[in-house]
């Protein structure tokens, strides 16, 4: 199939190596020029302007979005309305929220252009070796590109969710799971390291992932990450946040599930970027008011 | 190797035919007459009391308990005590806590008897056909056992944590990341099961599993559930749970290590058990006194 792919960063370089090693023919842009002459070396043909892309690709044109989600991902899309015809298909693969996704869908279907929203998930060596898709959209729209789906992603790693907005809904909740499932693991090798125990923590990372109910890929990620460090003395225990926990956690809110695990998976996130806390000081202070306990002073 | 097997419940039941496969020698006792019975006709030699258990066995013997934690354990050792001989082996595979584990070890020290804490994990298909095992004790006595353990656990599913208390310390850490990671997949389930989408859980649990971030082997069982149950109806949320999960949040506690995610997966369970709370009687009736908010009355 031909297809224009629009954001050549980590997930969608590896996206494109993975698609032309599928055999097909992938226009790529960029607005980091180095990008596109990289991936030009790669066999794709490379271009410098969305016009050129949509230029490049025969009617009905596939144009796949691998970009920030936002407000780029508007923007993006409206460079493309002068040119997109109906039966055009824009595809979002990045983490756009996915009432974004169903307002983008509603405005495309008016022009009778088919949207797809793409949750993907794997890492960028999942979407160099085989990703796992989460698809909303149209049946009718979907079952035009499913194919291209099924071959980038992994055996079985490939679902069309349902309508528009299931598939970036689906990779929330996805994130949100994996943010708690990430601290989890990480609260437990926080009590290994304060135990009394010489623990070490490679080998017991290896070993939870052989035979034990904790095995995962997670697990996996993090008997390599002591591999390279073994007590993880050279990075600091900062822990950014791209969104989708927020909003699994906005989302559960809305629709009144509760959640803790996701809630304070993120708030631990939030907590990790600050050095001391406002909270600290009340706290520090009422204990001070009330009980006459020591404060701890800043120094000048 | 000739071993001494005491308790023949679901886990050790498998751990002796595990055994048994592995061309070990194996004489099993249970308070259950009919689960010795059973474990004659696989091919072990069944006894009736711990004494005759004991005397069925070459010095020094090998004697594993695989029965519930707590006093039980205690139990048995005592009744063992006046048997044991300098050069024996006590193995307590069950889900002791780490503390009684360091006590007993210490107890069976001063009588020249070895002690090794085995936490055991895989659950009964894992104890079967390949465990995952995290030994605590002396390295001079696990030697004198490790082929046994390596055998019946799955390759790289076997490590000596430390010394005793470690193997049962590492396995209590464990469970607690378990309970973090079964919370954070089931809230995820949650919010998607109150989606606005027709999501299929089982669909999802199994896209999840390939080529996604959160693969794992509970996920695996949560597809294995959807598929026996496409939406869990035919049974309750009741989460009990046996006690490591707690122990991890009383040591995270005692070490002063912040888990709240860990925390929080307990006191969801114990949330589940409660039909209705006192807690909520008393916020319902304090929106009603401030603010008059209607309270709802129990029906007579």
């Amino acid at each position: 199939m031909h297809i224009g792919f629009i954001g050549l960063g980590k997930m969608g370089f590896n996206l494109v190596l993975n698609l032309l090693r599928h055999k097909h023919e992938v226009v790529g842009y960029d607005i980091n020029e180095t990008l596109v002459n990289e991936i030009k070396a790669e066999g794709a043909q490379g271009v410098n302007s969305l016009e050129a892309l949509y230029q490049a690709l025969p009617a009905p044109r596939i144009l796949w979005l691998m970009i920030p989600a936002g407000p780029l991902v508007d923007k993006v899309i409206e460079q493309l309305l002068p040119f997109v015809q109906a039966g055009d298909i824009i595809i979002d693969g990045g983490n756009s929220h996915y009432q974004d996704s169903i307002r983008r869908y509603q405005q495309l279907k008016e022009l009778g252009v088919g949207f797809i929203d793409c949750g993907t998930s794997g890492g960028t060596s999942g979407a160099l070796e085989g990703a796992c898709t989460m698809i909303g959209g149209d049946r009718e729209v979907v079952e035009r590109v499913e194919p291209v789906f099924q071959q980038i992603s992994v055996e079985n790693g490939y679902l069309h969710t349902g309508p528009a907005g299931s598939g970036h809904f689906t990779k929330m909740v996805h994130n949100g799971v994996e943010y708690g499932m990430m601290q989890s693991i990480a609260e437990g090798f926080e009590v290994l390291e304060k135990s009394p125990f010489p623990i070490d923590f490679e080998a017991v990372a290896k070993l939870w992932n052989h035979g034990s109910v904790v095995r995962s890929w997670l697990m996996e990620l993090t008997q390599n990450a002591f591999s390279k460090d073994p007590k993880l003395e050279s990075i600091k225990g900062i822990m950014r946040s791209s969104g989708e926990g927020k909003w699994t956690l906005e989302t559960a809110l809305d629709l009144g599930v509760p959640t803790p695990v996701i809630a304070l998976s993120l708030l631990m996130r939030y907590r990790s970027l600050q050095d001391d806390t406002f909270s600290g000081k009340v706290v520090a202070a009422l204990r001070n008011e009330f009980g006459g306990h020591a404060v701890e002073k800043k120094e000048d």
